[in-house]
């Protein structure tokens, strides 16, 4: 059986029970490096299964899996990865390739950020497509995104911001050398996002995001307990001037607030906001949202 | 703490270890029936945990919160919630009342059907808002969903639809007497959901639906292994008329597939389809989808 296995979103105790015998039984359990290279460390995850981990990067996921795969009709394998299986980053590849070798595939299921954004109070019934926004360099500054985001907003949707991660970069001396020499993993912060955010409206001008009537809300570590989640709302422009260090460790993901907001989404969130005041202030003349006061 | 705890969607061995750390620690185990009064038996989770466990309807878990929040701020106590706890049904009302007695709340994510259902194929960034079913009956079929299903169909998305549930429900008579005696639970079976959505199509008139054309996936137990797990794949007329026991064990949801569909999603899905080769020419001649075939 090939074992494809959530981790959550926070720490090794964030596995299922299910998940957990399943590693156990396996002669090999494999690490999606991706996004779990900024979260999980594999050491520690060796010392709780008590037995090895080997990391697999995109690559060998996605282009060499007849590796992991190997004898998984016979003995059990699992691959895990952050989040959910079927989250962010999918893995259709792989269950596609296993089932053209007629290996059995088992997927256990766990909080990934698109249902775990829920703890910032608003309702996900309300939100719309999932956008991903990448790193805008000097001369390359994609704005696709900005099309997806406009139909939420005028459905009055909410939105989920996935922020790019980059990971087994190459400088370009290194690229030149053919040197397989990696830059640390980066990944984007909230300001960097808000800026984006703001210059491609600047740049496109349909008025659909406004640096001080447009509320979103970020998120990191969601699940995590006191001492590592960070929910923060606020006006754009209130995030993009609030410290970076203060949305604690990454991955960071941003919601954009849209228009059908209800008043329990807001006194919900409201305990998140920078800036109590302003964030029902614009809740209630923006959004025309129907608070008390 | 007040620890709101999700129990994922199959059984008792998909709560996570923090999950199932946090159950061992409280002197007091709530079980929301709402839901899980279709899924995991009470004695079962109480052999599992070596403790009680209080079942918790829903006028307790939003009217009488009090009661389960009693102590909290000096003992543990948890909320279990099957799928997470900001799923479909959300938890808010009882959080904000937690903070308002300055209780510490702390919330353990777990899969639900708003992410799991990523295993049908279907990338979860293509959907749009979700939008929930209810039972018709002769005098009153409220069709405001419709509305809410064209947005998503106009713009090419996927509409997850969460069919309903009928719990604690009188007769008319017991009702007139005053007798607290329920009616056994009900929930809605997909060839119900689909004949509904035909009917509607049918009165409204605005070609959102086609019972030939319109391609559509229903899921039960995901996650729930072969032995739970059903997913089945076809037009909706496929579906509505294939036999119900074919669907599984409730609870049942149903995905519409929005135009953007792409052809890994087709690849993928097809092994879960009634008709193969109906399947893929809806997606090739309807849905244009690029497929080698």
């Amino acid at each position: 059986m090939f074992y494809i296995i959530g981790l959550g979103l926070s720490d090794e105790q964030d596995i299922t029970l299910r998940g957990l015998q399943a590693v156990k039984g396996s002669t090999r359990v494999y690490l999606e490096a991706y996004t779990s290279i900024l979260m999980i460390d594999k050491e520690r995850l060796e010392a709780f299964y008590e037995k090895p981990v080997i990391i697999a990067d995109r690559d060998m996921v996605e282009t060499q899996s007849d590796e992991i795969l190997h004898n998984a009709i016979t003995e059990d394998v699992s691959l895990l990865v952050v989040g959910d299986p079927f989250g962010a980053t999918t893995h259709t590849d792989i269950v596609l390739r296993a089932r053209a070798l007629n290996i059995p595939v088992r997927v256990i299921h766990n909080a990934s950020i698109m249902n775990a954004m829920g703890a910032c109070g608003l309702q996900l019934y309300n939100f719309g497509q999932t956008v991903s926004l990448v790193f805008f360099t000097e001369t390359w500054k994609p704005d696709s995104f900005y099309d997806r985001v406009k139909e939420n907003v005028q459905l009055g949707m909410h939105t989920l911001l996935l922020l790019d991660i980059k990971v087994k970069e190459q400088s370009e001396e290194n690229m030149a050398r053919g040197r397989k020499i990696y830059e640390p993993p980066r990944y984007m912060s909230i300001p960097t996002a808000v800026s984006q955010l703001i210059e491609t409206e600047e740049s496109r001008g349909e008025d659909i995001l406004n640096p001080d009537t447009t509320l979103a809300i970020a998120l990191s570590r969601v699940g995590g307990g006191a001492e590592n989640e960070r929910i923060v709302a606020g006006t754009l422009r209130e995030l993009l001037n609030h410290p970076a260090n203060a949305y604690g460790q990454p991955l960071h993901s941003l919601i954009l607030v849209g228009k059908r907001l209800h008043h329990l989404e807001v006194d919900y969130a409201e305990a998140f906001a920078i800036n109590r005041e302003s964030w029902r202030n614009v809740a209630k003349n923006v959004y025309k949202c129907a608070l008390d006061d």
